[in-house]
């Protein structure tokens, strides 16, 4: 499994550039099956992962972003974000990724995870309970020192009031628009924390968005917690959101939530 | 002078890599002319960029982050930050750059300015009454409509309170730790504004900083202010730090300041 996930990973990077020039990236073809516009790089990037599955005959369901869940007959599905950050590949902001998860009930019983930056290649991968890899060096969270502390958070117009609030509880942050990828960055014991807490349903994440990510960081030592500091889990729905705070060290919950 | 900035540029994001492992990167060496710690990625660059000036004898002064003044015996000075988002080097974020302008008295008589990402190879270059590129193509400031909006904003710890009040003003927003990326995104139409206001004045922006940045706005059409809505000039020192709004469209203005 993990080759095959490698190899999507590695194709939509090579390809996505070529197939999807940087001036036609942001043009709108439709809506996707979670109910959000789709770009062109999402679709040409999600069409390309489904042809290739079928070409070599992955046994896997998939449940993306844009078409929804496809029922291909086996019992686990693999849980796609084809581009999450998409609005920064529109931006020519080098963060953005392919999330790729297999899971068969819930986002809880991922058994593989892989978040590969398309631009620089960077590549985060997790298995259960084997642990979690940067370009395949095993990582791990760090202990938080508050006064050292840096903190992901999703901002903007939709964020709740409560983001305004973790911002200055932190010694650094950034809103880099790409959760899989800040998410990872926590699982490398780079950063302490991601919170997002949008005001509008439709904005939270989204199990497509996190399921990769969120076995990479628990692989490395951390969690992902909901707002009132319970264990995240997701089923495998376009139609379930869910806002988080993915954290290295649960001592960060203290002092965030 | 366009051969030589591009040049040195391209040195600098070529062996930085090699000349500086990511697991030394954040070590701190001492104390900066600018009154902020040194890491050793910043010393390495800076290092090199001096000892290829001298190789080639360019004919230009140096103000940079580490090194403070350099009075090389020229008219001109080389306004240098040879690793703009420094955090973001040891953080694994794929946004930091060397930035370079030639400057005579003070940030707005510059001639020449080039900002290069040193992961990707971005470059944006402007020459005074010239225009501005990014990797040789020309660029310019989009009109800002405020539905599809996005600002860069400074955020953390030291952020003033009107940081968190701008957040929610556009439709998107994001904080990416590297000022005169996130100002060349502007410049490129990508972006409409960025927004640093610090309530700690040693937190603020420097020379260094923005030198190159502002002129590649400026030639794209947008502009850099201060808070009070004034075109923001700065001196050559590094003692001397600024809060700035820079904008691709005078608009952004009305509804930020």
């Amino acid at each position: 499994m993990r080759n095959t996930l490698e190899w999507l990973a590695r194709e939509v990077a090579g390809r996505i550039d070529r197939e999807c020039a940087f001036s036609e990236r942001a043009t709108e073809i439709g809506m996707g099956a979670d109910g959000t516009p789709t770009c062109r790089i999402d679709k040409v990037a999600e069409d390309l992962i489904l042809q290739l599955m079928d070409e070599r005959k992955v046994p896997l369901n998939v449940l993306s972003e844009e078409a929804g869940l496809i029922d291909r007959g086996y019992d686990r599905t693999l849980v796609l974000d084809p581009v999450d950050g998409t609005y920064n590949s529109l931006m020519g902001i080098p963060l953005y990724s392919v999330s790729m998860a297999v899971c068969t009930r819930s986002m809880n019983d991922a058994t593989h995870g892989i978040v590969r930056n398309l631009v620089t290649g960077d590549t985060f991968y997790a298995e259960k309970g084997k642990g979690a890899t940067w370009n395949d060096r095993p990582i791990h969270v760090r202990r938080c020192e508050r006064d050292g502390s840096v903190l992901f958070v999703y901002l903007g117009k939709y964020s709740a009031a409560t983001a305004n609030g973790v911002l200055r509880k932190a010694r650094r942050t950034r809103s880099l628009g790409c959760s899989s990828l800040e998410m990872c960055l926590v699982a490398a014991g780079l950063a302490d924390g991601f919170y997002l807490h949008s005001e509008v349903y439709q904005r939270a994440l989204r199990v497509v968005d996190i399921a990769a990510s969120a076995l990479v960081l628990r692989e490395a030592g951390g969690e992902v917690y909901d707002l009132a500091g319970n264990v995240l889990d997701m089923d495998l729905d376009l139609k379930v959101r869910a806002n988080c705070l993915a954290v290295g060290d649960r001592a960060v919950l203290g002092w965030v939530l």
